[in-house]
């Protein structure tokens, strides 16, 4: 692939499509050739997002006035339901374009799930079969090879990190997991409600989804397939007045006398040599604002007081690691790249 | 007794010293006679906490300048192990003296619970034996006839609340509870550490005293006593950016086919009537904000996607419900005034 | 006036609207006996405003569905503009009633001062002659006399308060005035926007209506009447990433000779006795959190390095002594209640 | 100089040493030689902060370990007066070495304003002659030249920058300047005290330092040479509940006539090609938020209600442009890289 790629952001007025703009702007390779979003069009991105005044882009344009042709790579931060069908468009006008969806259309391998999950059919089955779910770690191989990459969801990444190797490890009962998912409010995204107020959120917490959350459904599919079988773990995303963050508490039962060092030795084998995924050391706890702003993901197991159970926590920003800088990792691997470009360092704290 | 009692409150700089204040200062039966602060001695009240400017109270003291003689009740909201020395002289030197506790000192009935949780003997056993676990909606007569109230932790009491009379109906697997609980940052208390810096713990969030927190053996026992059997919970404590509130999400597995609306109705059942608990209706999920301020208990029982799952969310101010409000409606027991006075009302939102 | 008043929130699914039924809950002497909410019509409060749960209060209704005939006591907490019209209706179908009006259409004597600021003619201007400015300590007796209240907007009483007595004693130059105010984001009100998302402001700071906030016009109108001449001070309101506070930074230049100890001393004379206003200590600077939840203004005094310049800071509650608080206290006035019914006690601090 | 500079950070415990790390580990010219923190030796950045782990670095020692033949630049983030006898050591010790230093030790020019502000005698007088006051735009040549750096206060360059230019133009009233300057809590530093407990300061506001400020005195400096003739003005900070962020409300009053639009003017002609100073368009007002985590300063000019009056507001993060990115810069240019270096790219937000 050519040295400098052109990259067309497909809704870059939302948060997930300014992160990446913030990460791009420091990627070698990546010329930003195109910014849309259709209630916007028209305005610069300075107007929308003034941390961007200074820095010279193209104007917002409304997604049918942009030439395909003159892209090699999308980035689609667009609406689930929405998407698929500016995917389908795309992938039938310029098929040798790459594109990285960060919604939620093409995440789930099973159209009659998705049908469950979303309350309607897939409409781009086609194009459904050729993606590949993105979270890298897992997946590094296939994701080099496709030209349609489904971004996993903020709290689905942050948990299939550290449950996939314990699951594949067969030393944590599968019928037994209880997630406790945190997030910022970012994850919320930029639509005016008013419950996503500042003065309805502040000072307090609340579940949401209880019980029913839709990125449950890539927790069944990553962890069935790791568990070899049908897995359905319980899983209560909460918001949290802070304003980027996943912090996952993974509660657990080992199997056949396994202790907590085990699932501990599990996940430091299975990430040895990763670039965005730490292990602490056994018991320490992580926090969330040590990823804010990073790729990173921090993992910690802990022993709880009563043999037989463990604690594990795994926090990630839900904008970098949970969206955008995955979806740039993502995209370092399908256009050859190495996979760290714009994306490492430490986060930004405090 | 008397219309009107002499309160100390020993221990008035603290977070839950002030809280006690702002209750007592509505109370119409109360006459604030004694506020220790040993290290802030000689200091007035408005020099530690400015929003008392204007209002007339007596000048902080060193417990030792106190004659316990002329106070009728002591609210103690000292450190613990210091406690139950105090406690142990004030009872011996004037019998007739009511004292509320807001230590952890008296809370657990088994001195060798105690010695396992809190690293060290007991060393005022005889109190102990008197002393009444204040949970009121749960020991509301014993309550009454006791001269050492023991105030429950705002996270046990917060998970107690809904726990105690699903155990007693026999509807939940005992074995299989998990409770990830969260709280406000003032639980941390007012003594200054690095960890508790606005910069440090502002957007962000993280577990403590994982799989060993001191409030676990305050659920141990109380959902022992309940379940009729040793109970063992999974309990992990979270600190939040937030000021106020608890909020304790639990995950259960019903016995016997039981529905999560059985659940509901059980804790309907049990609190019908209670000024300070109000079961939201089925599906509703409570917010930490809504109880801010109050002495409120909110709970919502919402089924999860998998037949035999629950989840039960409960939430309080851990400030009030948690600390010094739940020590006043003791006290109003205790010395025959109605429950609710200078209690009830809304939370403070937004 | 009977033991018991029969009063009307108009417009309480707004903060304003909450916190006045907060406060009336409270009230001894109050029965709600109607709540409107023009586009929550039908709801319970409970549903809009959780913390109500477990409260007995009327259903939502219509304005149109009032009957102002069997209510004392009006509370207006509705959009400016609207408001005008609502207020000349009602004191035309039922001239006995009391009007306590949260909106800015009444607080402007002068109808081309209010043509001028809000853009549009005043369209009640019979019911205009008859409002009084309800700052209560400026204007106590007017305020029991009088049947339509126009409160203060929240940044002009806060303000207001410190300048007036000093601008009649003549000692500040009033042509040398300086404010920046800054508010808590419950001031922005409930209504969805992007702008008041918790992403959008939490974690940063903006000054707003810069040069030409419409509270400006209640400063000049109320300094220039203090002064004796027109005033035209600097005044720039910030939004911060809390809930509640305002917090009046005022820049002075002293006139004659006087020093900041002076100013220091009318504060203290002109707020002498009241329960409301507390003058801290020269030097003492105040903080918002020391009245929040509270109907206390704070007022600090502090030297300039420079002779000839001082700092007066006035702090209040946005939603108490900024709104709904001081709306109250001019209702108790105004039915013969003690003025501090229902609303004297401490900050929520923390 | 060589390709790769070894780079020394004292006091790399706190968070402007810690924003230090983060921005140079970005840097392709730079080796992180040494790392002290006097009470944390021994350990390694990671344990005291997290967002450290995975990166290889050097481990945490004393001052007198460091051998400083085997650095080329040291930054010093330690406290003011420790400072300047270190800084004097090492510049006798080896007098090739480079030092930006960011503490105050070095920013008065004048050893009696020192003296006056800061309560004792300055004791390095002969370095002090050669320091180099740090804002970048204003010093670029001397900058360059220089081996001893003092980085500016955070307050004081976030108001320098848009003063100067104005001052220098001579179309402010230099005797009527009032700033109002708000701050993150960072600023405050990482030294546990109850006054900065998140407690404490979220949901609230207040000035300190109130008058006399010591910040102030670079502004007297500054500001001074920038009229020609002594300036001393008006300066209140403000600390916020936020982290990051530096926010300074600058009342003006025009000279000779001149218009809001013309000091826009003077602004965009003194900062044109700038890359870290944004001029907003005439009456867009900045936001804090927007310069979070990069060193962009972003400048606002609003006209006022009134003819001969503006405001104009200044914007940066004390952390980056306000202390290490400031730092950075100034390092660049010193070393002769291109003084973007490891800083280009807009802010975090949100």
């Amino acid at each position: 692939m050519a040295e400098t790629v052109r990259v067309g952001v497909y809704g870059a007025s939302g948060y997930t499509g300014s992160e990446l703009l913030r990460i791009l702007l420091r990627h070698p390779n990546v010329s930003i050739s195109a910014l849309t979003a259709d209630r916007k069009a028209g305005q610069q991105m300075k107007d929308v997002f003034p941390q961007f005044t200074g820095v010279d882009l193209p104007v917002l344009t409304t997604i049918t006035e942009v030439d395909p042709h003159k892209l090699d790579v999308v980035f689609c931060a667009l609406p689930h339901g929405t998407t698929q069908h500016v995917v389908a468009d795309l992938m039938m006008q310029r098929p040798e374009l790459k594109i990285v969806d960060l919604s939620a259309d093409f995440r789930l391998e099973n159209p009659e799930e998705y049908a469950r999950w979303y309350g309607h059919a897939h409409e781009a089955l086609d194009q459904q079969k050729e993606a590949v779910y993105g979270l890298t770690e897992l997946y590094r191989e296939k994701i080099k090879g496709t030209r349609l990459l489904a971004n996993p969801g903020c709290h689905s990444g942050t948990s299939i990190i550290p449950m996939v190797p314990l699951l594949k490890a067969g030393i944590v009962d599968a019928d037994n997991i209880v997630i406790d998912s945190k997030t910022g409010m970012s994850g919320a995204g930029r639509g005016a409600s008013e419950g996503m107020l500042f003065s309805e959120v502040a000072e307090g917490t609340h579940a949401y989804g209880v019980g029913k959350h839709r990125h449950t459904s890539e927790l069944d599919q990553e962890f069935s397939k790791a568990a070899g079988r049908p897995v359905f773990a319980s899983f209560t995303p909460h918001l949290l007045p802070m304003i980027r963050g996943i912090y996952a508490t993974i509660y657990l039962r080992t199997l056949g006398g396994a202790k907590p060092e085990d699932l501990h030795r599990v996940l430091a084998d299975a990430y040895a040599g990763e670039t965005f995924i730490q292990i602490l050391p056994f018991g320490q706890v992580p926090q969330s604002r040590h990823v804010k702003g990073s790729n990173n993901c921090q993992l910690g197991v802990i022993a709880d007081r009563m043999d037989g159970r463990a604690i594990v926590i795994s926090t990630t920003d839900n904008l970098m690691k949970g969206a955008s800088g995955q979806a740039v990792q993502n995209f370092n691997l399908m256009c050859g790249f190495d996979e760290a470009t714009a994306l490492a360092g430490p986060a930004l704290f405090p």
